[in-house]
């Protein structure tokens, strides 16, 4: 693994980990009042965007980054619709 | 401009303008209480180190979408913190 990619490992490890206390939050919670429902349906579009982008660049810490992202980002979307 | 770098800006811009209805939102309720803390500084990590990987790699979608992001995450964190 060269130096670039090792930091875009980082940098997909800490963005996507970044959306799992968003998610366990509201799961404490049950509030997304002051989350953006448009921000929500967004940002699912746009990474499985980058998804297909990573896919045809081959670039591995696109791919993994953006498919883990997906999952939680479904399931914010998926608390944001349940509880408003 | 190649197919798969028309689908990088798609991505980039999508995912970047999603953060601008979650910015509005917060500009206009003064609410962040259902915002996660550390999913707003960890992105802001997350995203810096995105823009460096763009930049390693000569990515040109990466590097425009991860830097207008985090004008707009910074922008989200600051509000965060002022309105807790």
């Amino acid at each position: 693994m060269n130096h670039s990619e090792y930091l875009g490992y980082m940098a997909g490890i800490i963005t996507t980990l970044s959306l799992l206390p968003q998610a366990l939050k509201i799961l404490s919670t049950r509030h997304t009042r002051d989350i953006s429902l448009i921000w929500a349906i967004a940002m699912n579009i746009g990474v499985i965007l980058w998804l297909l982008y990573g896919l045809a660049r081959q670039d591995p810490p696109m791919i993994a980054a953006n498919a883990f992202s997906l999952i939680l980002l479904m399931t914010i979307l998926l608390l944001k619709l349940r509880y408003g």
